[in-house]
């Protein structure tokens, strides 16, 4: 099963493995001794879609050179595209015309790799694949795990039961629907999708339902992230300063910072990740449900939002192990791109050729 | 008391009365027969706060001439200004650049109307001072009645006992906390904002925390607005057909209109418009609770929401009057615009003489 000869005609030199999403491109070369070198790049994709092809140049530019692409992506969801399958065909077409030379192996939501032209054949096998590439690299290593990797603008709560991915669905909408994908991240989530109340001066205030602040400003003001992590964009184009984080979480309750004190920001950044924790922590307990009654799988932590997935983890009484351990802090923080780059790795030729 | 002298001098001509808005600009004119002219421009003033002037004189082209202008609004909270009071002398500013020649009153929380300077001195006094302007002259016509005024963005729930405005509060922090400020609308409002999960295939779904579609879409779905009422942006820059609508919603729950059937679209608009009457209605029921128990006052609906305020008044056992009927269709989706220009032609020169 297992082919040298011809795997090593496949995969002449580094892998890149590349995360597309619809904010950030993640991409994870694996050098010549085995290390991980990550970059990530934010990109508003929905905002300039035609730009794609040139920003996965860039990154590559800064990721160092690969002879072999692994890719999986969830920017087919971005509302630039009609449907998610037009979404999959132009960002297939955008990573063919950034890298004509290399080649390319499209991850697929089977966990095996297929050619370019047969994602394009068959988009939806391809769609919203790179949480299955993680939980693979995780069942290597761990035979019962709840993954929770909060990324920048989704949480995937993936288990891991006898060493087999065992997750109920396959689509996002399959996967919001079991808990398996919540949708609250540690940067982009509006604070209005993510409470309906505040707090202010010690009562209860509803919120304004406007893009005024987002979850960064949150962690960014509790200082669970710091300015350079904040690498999104801000809602008001503003500063990523502690103060500029603080004014536009009063900016939610209708207020600003000449009525709001800083200890009535802190309570309101407070409830913010609160309620991200609690929201984690409800689709942790959903997917728990799997297992038998009173079996307890290793919490596996990843993504730039950990804070929020160990907080969620352990409100469930899971002991928690960090991925940055195995696979570095760059790597578990984009850990879809390192875990294609690594499965393409070790995937024998046999298996790259059979479909 | 009343000096019908002086008032002349003062108000030479047509007024014109003005609801700037963060997102919509309202002008309602009095013409010379006593009627009411209405003009919306809606306007992102976040996005370009230089434009507004240029914005306000393209809008008093559209309405008519006037020698006299009333002025309310609640732009001030736009996050393209530090603070509300930057905001209010910001908006001042450009109103007296607009209109130098005309005279201008600017309508005060406490019901009267000041000077340019003289709010320029005191800021808070006028922010969000377009509701007081509603309820003093709904005031007029009823001693007992709660306004459900439902904008694209915003629904105001207002209390009129015994003849008097009896607001619990004042500023929009204060408002938020008493229900009398309900941060959802017939248009702009996210649906990540109204819902946190949504029917798909019969069971409940998450839904994604992105812009992906707001309340707009599922009014326009459900045939409750036409695509002339969509008067804001669409979320992703498409159309405002039904069918554009659907893909929106569809999205809402990382689905697409290959998989999401209409009468699943509807679901789920139905669901969105429901859980915005449950809001609405949940205010209305803590304002209602000022009254003493068994009293039903008449509920009064204005705004574009107007369908929305009918639902939720109903859902609450009031009896419902329109607006529309006493100062026609335009002015009541305009109620603070046509409030303020009424409310300063009524008010005589000794009161606006008086600080």
């Amino acid at each position: 099963m297992y082919n040298l000869t011809r795997r090593d005609e496949i995969l002449r030199g580094p892998i890149v493995g590349w995360d597309i999403g619809g904010a950030n491109i993640k991409a994870a070369r694996i050098n010549h001794e085995g290390g991980l070198e990550v970059v990530e790049v934010p990109f508003a994709l929905w905002r300039a879609p035609d730009r794609l092809t040139a920003i996965l140049k860039h990154t590559a530019g800064r990721v160092g050179p690969a002879s072999t692409m692994a890719v999986t992506m969830t920017a087919e969801l971005a509302d630039c595209f009609a449907t998610k399958r037009e979404g999959v065909r132009f960002v297939l077409d955008a990573f063919s015309s950034a890298f004509p030379a290399e080649e390319s192996w499209v991850f697929a939501t089977d966990g095996r790799f297929c050619s370019i032209a047969a994602a394009r054949a068959n988009p939806d096998s391809v769609a919203a694949a790179n949480w299955v590439a993680t939980a693979m690299m995780v069942s290597r290593h761990f035979s019962e795990a709840l993954i929770v990797d909060v990324g920048s603008t989704t949480t995937d709560v993936i288990p891991i039961i006898a060493g087999r991915v065992a997750a109920a669905g396959r689509t996002d909408t399959d996967r919001l629907r079991a808990g398996e994908l919540v949708y609250t991240g540690a940067l982009r989530t509006p604070v209005a999708a993510i409470v309906r109340h505040l707090p202010v001066h010690g009562r209860q205030c509803r919120v304004a339902s406007e893009y005024f602040a987002i979850a960064a400003d949150a962690h960014l003001w509790r200082r669970s992230i710091d300015a350079r992590d904040y690498t999104c964009e801000t809602p008001d184009g503003r500063g990523r300063e502690r103060r500029d984080a603080g004014a536009r979480l009063a900016r939610m309750v209708c207020a600003d910072l000449d009525v709001l004190s800083d200890a009535e920001i802190t309570a309101i950044a407070d409830h913010v990740s609160g309620m991200q924790v609690r929201q984690i922590s409800a689709a942790i307990r959903a997917v728990l449900s799997r297992w038998p009654r009173g079996a307890r799988p290793v919490g596996v932590l990843a993504g730039q939002g950990k804070f929020l997935a160990q907080a969620a983890a352990e409100a469930n009484g899971l002991s928690v192990h960090d991925l940055a351990d195995d696979f570095g802090a760059a790597a578990a923080r984009a850990a879809p791109a390192a875990a294609v780059a690594c499965l393409l790795q070790e995937m024998s030729a046999t298996e790259l050729l059979r479909e």
